[in-house]
């Protein structure tokens, strides 16, 4: 036996906050509940002012494409100013933070395989700046 | 030693076509050349009037985001109308197939794991009605 297509609209499920962000929320698009045995797709929204702080995941890879907006994606150190249309991979291990910088949404799909992962935040609260 | 972060706009990449397609062009924005181990990420353009024709993959399954236009993807003999923001998920063995029924691009993100897999297509030629 296996799974059944899975269609939904990005409208029709639910976001959450981020936890210790600010203004930064996800959504679960496609994961197990789909039948997902390998990857899981999710889509975040900044909004202008936002951000999710420093963190990395010792096991977990990141491979993102951005939907729209222009924000700020610092990985280890390194400031990448991106836009709708482009594609990012972050490597396992690197510390990341996002900051939209912008005026309007950030939006972006973040994908993840389906093994669990740890998250280390560097700092236990957002700066307030 | 592990990857540095990869960053690239779309505008960018390389399209090519895809095979026994027709007016259907692939683009694969994030994948082993990006230091990505697990998770390969592609865009697809299917130019109205275009088709993919009906395959399937015995191992590999797909999650994938409509960026824009509205096409059919039939999966399994269901035919489901999607449009910008639909999430979905195709198991694997499910014999699938993309028509661009609209009047603009259908633009898509299909994501997959990083395993060799097999593609099984189920006629030689796409069909030219």
């Amino acid at each position: 036996m296996y799974a059944m297509a899975s269609v939904k609209n990005v409208k029709d499920v639910e976001a959450k906050e981020v936890e210790r962000s600010r203004d930064a929320f996800i959504q679960w698009l496609v994961d197990s509940r789909d039948g997902s045995n390998n990857v899981f797709l999710r889509r975040f929204v900044i909004k202008p002012g936002g951000e999710i702080p420093a963190h990395s995941h010792p096991d977990m890879e990141h491979v993102q494409y951005v939907l729209r907006g222009e924000y700020e994606v610092v990985v280890d150190g390194v400031v990448h100013k991106v836009r709708a249309g482009d594609a990012l991979f972050i490597p396992a291990k690197k510390v990341h933070s996002y900051r939209n910088t912008g005026k309007e949404d950030a939006e972006f799909l973040c994908i993840i395989t389906s093994q669990p992962y740890t998250t280390n935040w560097q700092e236990t609260q957002p700066s307030r700046c």
